[in-house]
C-alpha cells in the first residue's frame, strides 16, 4: 500500500471543519487531547501491570478501589468518593487438574481446565467418574437419569460461526457455562465440564459465572479449552466406535475452589458538578472487578480507563457541563452484580434524577456506535448526533442494550441506558482467559472508543435527554 | 461481560432472514460457506510461512507465482494463466549498518534502520558525516546548502496523531520517505533518514519505496525507527543545547543494496466465466509481491487470497455468474507498479470492457466499506445496496478511491474503480516492518472482509453497473 490517500486526508479533515459549530469545535478539542495527551491507555497499563487480577474480594480488588479514588483525585474531580457494598468472595484455590484417563490402557492426559466463578470444589483426593459428551441440553435430557448417573457430564456446544457477531454466538451458548451444572445434576452428574466460550480454538480455557439451582445438589464444574474439547470429542468417538463398553474413557478433576464469607467492597464513583442542572445525573461507568486468571485488560480494565477519561478530557479543556456526570467504577460485575445493584439501591433512596446511563464493557476495541434502550424520542434525538460520530467511525445506533451493572438502574428506576459498542470480532480471543492482558489493548483502540464516549456524554450533558 | 445479548442476535438473525430475496440467500451461502469453510486464512498461512517474503524479483516472488497459479487451478476456475510483465529487481544486500556517534566522547550506538527501496549502496566502506535533523522540507529548503552540504539529513516528521484516520497520517508524511533523499541531495547532503512511517513507537523501522529525482544526484537513504528517531532527536538536542559547535553527533551508515537487471515475471490472473454477459470483465485483485523484511501478511496477503476467495466461494456454492470474474495477483505493486501497467496495457490491447475494478490493499482487518471512484451514478447504484453489508460492519461507501494496481485502469481506459476499505487502526503496526507476519491477521477479520467482497463482486455481476 503505497499510494498516498490524500483524499481520505482531505475527507476526514473538512469533515472536521467545515462546520465550525461550537459542538464541532468541542469535540475537536476532545479528539486532539485524547490523541495526543490521552492518560486511558497508560492508566490502563498501571491498572493491569501494577495491580493485574482483581477478583471481588480479592485484595487486588481492594488495592484496585483505592487505586481509582486516589486517580480521580489526581485529576481534580468536584467529587470523588466510595460507595459500600457487600460482595461475594469466591477464590479459586490451587490450579485445577483434569485429566482424561484412556479406558483401554488406563494412560492419562492432562487437559487445560479452569473452575467456573462460584464452583465448589471436589473433594480433597479429587473425583474420577466416566464423562458423557452431549451437544445440547436436548442430548441430556434424551440420555436421562440412566445415561448421566455417576458420570461427568461433557458439554460440547462449539460457537455458532455463521453468526456475524461473536456476541450472538456467546448469547447463544452461554446457558450451558451458566445453567449446565444444575441441570446435568438433575440427572444425577457427578461433575460437569463446559467447552469454552470461545469461536476461536486454542488452549486457553475460559473462566466466567455460573448459578447453581438451589433446589438441586451442587457438583462441581470447570471450563475446558476449545482444543482439548475437540481432543477430548475425538477420543469419546474413538471410545464409542471402537472400543466397546467395558472402556470408556474416563476423567479426573480436582479443584479446591471455596466460597468464603461476603466481604465489604466499594464501588468507586467521580464526578462533574453540572452548572445549570446540576441535579440531572448522566452515568458512565465499567466494572472494576475481573476475573482472576488475568489482567482483566479488555474486561474490563478499558471500559473502567475510558470512563474516568471522559471527565478528565471534560475538565482538561475547560468544558462546564451542564448536567453531573459520574463516573462510576462498579464492583463485582462478573460474579454477583452486588455493585450494579447497591448503586441503584442508593440512587433510588436518594431520589436522585439519572437522565442517561452508559456502559462500557465489551472491550476496548474501535468504536462501531452505541446500543441503547430507552424510549423512542430519546433514541431520535440522539440519533441525530450521529453523523458527529461517523469520522471515527462509530455509525451503529440501531441496536437495543445497556449494560449489566446499569441494568438495575435501567429496570428499578427506568433510567436510560446505552452501551458503547466497540468492534468485537476479537473480543473471544481474550475474554475470561488468561489472555486478557494489557498487550492485547490497541492505543488507538482504546483511544477512539474514548473520544466517542467523551463526544456522547458531552452532548448528553449540554442538550439533555 | 456476562450479559447474554439475545436481542444483538435476534436482530442479527432477523436481518438475514426478514428478506428471503434470492440476493439474500445467496449473500447468506456466501457469509455461511467463508464463516464455516473458508479457505483464505489457510491458504494465506501458505502464502506467508511456506513462501514468505516475496519482493519483485525474488526467488520467493516466483515461488508465489506459480503456487497461487496452482491454487486457482486447484479450485477449478474457468481460466487461470500468466501475464508476462519485466519487472525491476532491487535487493537490499546485507543487513543495513546505522550507528550514531557522540561528537564528544566518540561512542557509537546501534540504531536500528532499513534501507529504503530503491536506495544506492554506500560505499563498501560505509559513509560518516555530520547528521542534520529537519522536521519538513522548510527547515531543510531554510538550512539550503550552507546547512546540508556534505551532512546526512535527517527527517524527523512524525505522524499528525490527531486525524483520525492511519491512512490520513501517512498521507500527510509520506513525501519525505518518497522524495526526501533528493531533496536533501539538492542542497548537497550525502545520504538521508527517515523517521519511520507509523504513528506507534517501537523498534521496527519501515521500509518502502523512494523515488530519485534524475536531474540530482544520488545518495543513499534508510528509514530509521521511530523509538530510535525520538532518541537521536535527543542526542542533538543535547549538541545543540550543551556542545557547543564543536561536538556535533556524526552518523554512520553502510548499506549494500543494489539494483539488478530488470527480470521477467507475471500478473496471476484466475477467471470465472460469464453466463449471460461475458465480455463484461469485474477485476478483483491484491498485490503478490511485499516488502522483503517480513511474510507480507497484510501487505498484501490477505488482499491477494481474499480475492482467491471471491471466486472460489461463488464457484463452491454454485453461482453462475452473469458476468465474467477476474481474481488479479498484481506483481510489483511495491516498488515499480509495473504489473498494474501492464494489466491496463493488455486489456486496452484486447480491447476488453471491464465494468468495475475492485483493489483490496489496505489490511486484513474488519470491513468498513468500499471507496469508489465512478461516475455519480454508478455509485449511486451501489448505495442502493448499503443495507446488505450493514450487519457485516461495512457500511461507509462515502470515500472516494480505488488503488495503486488499479489505477492505470482507471487512467487510462475509465474503468469504475473501487477500494476495499478495511478498519486501520491497527495498519501501521505492520506496514512495510519486520512484523507484517501471518500471526497479525486475526482470521474472522479477515473472512468478514472476504464475504463483503464477495457480496459486492457478486451483486455487480448480477446487476452489472
Amino acid at each position: 500500500m503505497k499510494q498516498i490517500i490524500t483524499s481520505v486526508f482531505l475527507l476526514a479533515f473538512s469533515l472536521l471543519t467545515s462546520a465550525q459549530t461550537p459542538d464541532s469545535v468541542i469535540i475537536k478539542k476532545i479528539s486532539d487531547e485524547i490523541f495526543v495527551s490521552g492518560q486511558c491507555y497508560q492508566d490502563l497499563r498501571h491498572l493491569c501491570k501494577k495491580i493485574g487480577a482483581r477478583l471481588t474480594g480479592s485484595v487486588n480488588a481492594e488495592k484496585a478501589v483505592y487505586w481509582t479514588y486516589n486517580l480521580m483525585k489526581s485529576y481534580n474531580f468536584d467529587t470523588v468518593y466510595l460507595q459500600e457494598v457487600m460482595v461475594p468472595h469466591w477464590v479459586r484455590g490451587e490450579k485445577e487438574i483434569g485429566k482424561v484417563i484412556n479406558g483401554l490402557s488406563g494412560s492419562e492426559t492432562l487437559v487445560n481446565i479452569t473452575a467456573l466463578g462460584g464452583s465448589i470444589a471436589t473433594p480433597p483426593q479429587g473425583i474420577s467418574a466416566e464423562i458423557v459428551e452431549v451437544k445440547d441440553f436436548d442430548e441430556l435430557k434424551k440420555l436421562g437419569e440412566q445415561g448421566v448417573k455417576g458420570k461427568i457430564v461433557f458439554y460440547n456446544h462449539p460457537f455458532d460461526v455463521r453468526m456475524i457477531m461473536p456476541f450472538s454466538m456467546y448469547g447463544e451458548a452461554g446457558k450451558y457455562r451458566y445453567i449446565g451444572a444444575s441441570e446435568a445434576a438433575r440427572y444425577g452428574a457427578v461433575g460437569s465440564i463446559v467447552r469454552s466460550m470461545t469461536n476461536y480454538i486454542n488452549d486457553y480455557p475460559n473462566t466466567g459465572a455460573q448459578g447453581y439451582n438451589d433446589s438441586l445438589p451442587k457438583i462441581p464444574c470447570c471450563a475446558i479449552s476449545t482444543l482439548d474439547a475437540e481432543w477430548l470429542s475425538g477420543e469419546l468417538k474413538k471410545d464409542t466406535e471402537k472400543k466397546g463398553a467395558g472402556a470408556k474413557t474416563k476423567f479426573y478433576l480436582k479443584m479446591t475452589c471455596e466460597t468464603l464469607p461476603d466481604v465489604k467492597s466499594y464501588n468507586v464513583i467521580g464526578e462533574l458538578r453540572g452548572t445549570e442542572h446540576p441535579e440531572e445525573i448522566i452515568d458512565v461507568g465499567g466494572h472494576l472487578d475481573s476475573w482472576d486468571l488475568a489482567e482483566g485488560a479488555h474486561d474490563d480494565g478499558t471500559g473502567v480507563m475510558q470512563s474516568i477519561e471522559v471527565l478528565r478530557v471534560l475538565k482538561k479543556i475547560g468544558v462546564k457541563p451542564k448536567r453531573t456526570i459520574r463516573a462510576v467504577m462498579f464492583m463485582n460485575e462478573e460474579n454477583g452484580l452486588k455493585g450494579g445493584e447497591e448503586y441503584a439501591k442508593q440512587a433510588e433512596l436518594k431520589k436522585e434524577k439519572h437522565i442517561l446511563a452508559m456502559e462500557a464493557d465489551a472491550g476496548g476495541f474501535t468504536p462501531r456506535g452505541f446500543s441503547m434502550s430507552m424510549d423512542e424520542d430519546k433514541k431520535t434525538k440522539i440519533r441525530k448526533w450521529e453523523k458527529l460520530f461517523q469520522p471515527y467511525g462509530a455509525w451503529d445506533f440501531t441496536k437495543k442494550g445497556g449494560g449489566a451493572d446499569i441494568g438495575p438502574l435501567g429496570k428499578k428506576l427506568g433510567v436510560p441506558m446505552m452501551g458503547f459498542s466497540p468492534d468485537n470480532q476479537r473480543y473471544f480471543i481474550i475474554h475470561h482467559t488468561a489472555q486478557d492482558v494489557f498487550e492485547q489493548v490497541n492505543k488507538r483502540e482504546l483511544e477512539m472508543g474514548a473520544i466517542v464516549m467523551t463526544m456522547m456524554i458531552y452532548l448528553v450533558s449540554e442538550y439533555g435527554l
